[in-house]
């Protein structure tokens, strides 16, 4: 499948966030071969040394073709309890709610409660997502089944799924020309033992691994680590155990001190912020502007359906800057531009996916298509604030991955009847009333 | 104008939030008849003493039909601004950014700039506005051509407008049968002298009207205001005025004290809180579960979309209780039902559209459909809290105002053509650089 999108306004990231009018993009199969100016394209074809046929040719219209979301942290098959409880306690969420329900899932629930998660991501304009959640193996063929890329990482704690595994799931689950692969991970450290954290450092060291983990999303969280290692916060401990030689992503980082992102810079540990589900649990405020002056890597997630409870990249996007100017009390703070560096490249280089993170030769041609003739995308004073503070997923035109795509014009195209998918996602949490 | 719309999920929200399953709404002309189930429909039209053609009859395919949003606070003209300037201080934005370019504005800009905001307020399910900006008579030329429902409210300061100019405005734009009426206001006590103040509350007394004002938005404005009046909070000096004999409603609302809240409870003043615009010019949260526990009426706006900078309901709701969890450090604080209450009935009694805020007999056709096959809409476990935390514009199939569809599956219905509205605003801005 080969792809040309021209008329377009082009919006690269690769370095900058500058727009290029009239401009067009190139795919080869799941690769980009050019995006830039349209006479750029004109002379990338005849310097070209064989001839493309093109299976499709897509005026843009003025719209603007752009990097695709990464959502980096995220629990796709909790679907079937969208709404199922909210405005609860934390822990009586988790205990009373969640828990409970998780414990009666079957394989298949996971698949098909994973393929309603695709769905939505794709209206978001989501190319990518960081995946932790039960059964790897189901999840992995819902995502490659859809055409979704995805990185999975070990949810490993005291209760679930273990070192064995880890290493079986790490060998299995990463094979080459694959659109998933997996990461060494685990839960969090307040439901992991200190003996499995060790072992899970020592099996880090022996694959070369970087770790991926929820951290530090709650005061409570920080303040039982310390009460269980000397004081020391969570980061300080993981890294005492030697976890994280090979870096790691933290999930949440909401409740970090100075100390904590020193260690960050020194293992270029990346942080994926979830401002909606922080925001709905009453978890805080994570301090992006801080991270954003240490130079630390950071991503955007949605975090799982059953907390935030959607799976909307703009509304994230504006979160982020807006909940970093409540907690700076500065209406400068983080700007749109380094927002959106965030949702597309950031997140993808927390995720390990440095070829999808910009619109250039030779990436993977992971892009959206978002609408600029829509009252919220009016005038165009600035596109990238825009899109921003402004952009809504009905702006979302078209979403390809890996050089297919998957979603156009409110159409699906990942071989599944999105009302079959309602419907099985409904009999699941049907059956556990 | 008849229109049957069978088929639905319909939600009242005639004090409470039940969804009626298989339910139907009949609307003749401008005013609802019949909303309940699809036997209470057959029973209504077998008692009617006449027959009803219907003009159009609409499966809504199990889509939920409710109330229309309204945006209880906006400055729809400023659309030429957005994203002209963010990310910046709160006193440059204004004084640079914003005061030099409103005063180059001429009727035929706050015109079109007006549709465009219409527009997007269609795209969002917004049924009514509570408008304040210049040129009010342009403006309800605008609204009125279009269908909108609008009320507006002064502005005045000691710059614009004048008691006058409200007097002529109260009488002139308060019409029978009218989508659009005015009310006495003004911009905010820190833009108003003590005299000007003065003179507006005996006005107020003479027309016995509310009055409507932006109050205490800042911790510098109502600091300055302690310095101004003897340390007096904005709410208690205007009160000592006599300002809210007949009552009023406050605009943001977000630093205010226990004895501002026993003046709104006495005088029945409303709160529209405006979250997004709150947090991106970093003002601060409002109150929100402290304002519930008192009874005080709350309706949701967006603010200006130079401030916000989008005009979406669905993101303003789900920050009235994303933030309200993060204030009171409480997941449980501001549950979706309250939200949606805010959102669709409350913003109509502060704006005092008594006969906007349900789907009942007799009150005005102004409604919504919204999109169950959806994937953020799915499983449906619980109906108001998707529509609160995982609603999107995306959603929207349709929305009617007094009884006419002007959005239906992206199509506009306002009697102009959208690109046309996209290109002039584009062209007030493009001058003023």
């Amino acid at each position: 499948m080969n792809t040309r999108i021209y008329n377009a306004r082009v919006l690269t990231m690769d370095g900058d966030t500058n727009i290029i009018e009239n401009g067009e993009v190139l795919v080869r199969g799941n690769t980009i071969l050019y995006a830039g100016s349209k006479e750029g394209a004109i002379e990338y074809l005849q310097n070209s040394t064989d001839t493309i046929m093109w299976n499709r040719e897509i005026d843009a219209n003025g719209n603007l073709v752009m990097p695709g979301f990464k959502n980096a942290h995220t629990h796709s098959g909790m679907t079937f309890l969208r709404s199922a409880a909210d405005d609860m306690k934390l822990d009586d969420w988790l205990t009373q709610q969640i828990f409970p329900r998780e414990a009666l899932l079957t394989p298949d629930d996971v698949y098909i409660a994973t393929k309603l998660a695709i769905l939505e991501y794709l209206t978001s304009g989501v190319t990518a997502v960081c995946e932790m959640y039960l059964m790897p193996e189901v999840i992995a063929k819902a995502m490659e089944e859809s055409g979704m890329r995805c990185v999975q990482c070990g949810g490993m704690n005291n209760f679930s799924q273990s070192l064995e595994l880890q290493r079986k799931w790490f060998k299995e689950l990463n094979k080459e020309n694959s659109l998933t692969s997996y990461r060494l991970g685990l839960h969090a450290e307040y439901t992991t033992s200190k003996e499995l954290l060790e072992q899970t450092a020592a099996l880090a060291k022996e694959l070369k691994a970087p770790v991926y983990l929820h951290n530090s999303e709650t005061e409570a969280e920080v303040k039982g680590c310390k009460d269980r290692y000397n004081g020391l916060t969570p980061t300080e401990a993981l890294d005492e155990m030697g976890m994280f030689e090979y870096g790691g992503t933290f999930f949440h980082g909401v409740h970090v001190t100075d100390h904590d992102m020193e260690i960050m810079k020194k293992h270029n540990i990346a942080v994926v912020t979830n401002p909606a589900s922080n925001a709905k649990l009453a978890s805080g405020i994570a301090p992006i502007e801080k991270y954003l002056k240490e130079g630390i890597t950071l991503g955007i997630g949605t975090d799982g359906p059953a907390s935030n409870n959607c799976l909307d990249m703009f509304r994230e996007m504006f979160l982020v800057t807006g909940l970093a100017k409540l907690r700076e009390n500065d209406a400068s703070a983080v700007d749109a531009a380094e927002v959106l560096k965030m949702a597309a490249v950031g997140g993808a280089h927390a995720m390990g996916l440095t070829d999808c993170d910009s619109l250039k030769s030779g990436k993977k041609a992971d892009l959206i298509m978002l609408d600029m003739h829509a009252p919220n995308m009016q005038p165009i004073n600035n596109i990238v604030k825009n899109v921003v503070y402004s952009g809504s997923k009905s702006n979302v035109l078209m979403t390809m991955i890996d050089g297919k795509i998957l979603y156009e014009k409110g159409e699906f195209n990942i071989g599944e009847d999105p009302e079959k998918i309602y419907s099985e996602v409904q009999a699941i949490i049907d059956r556990m009333r």
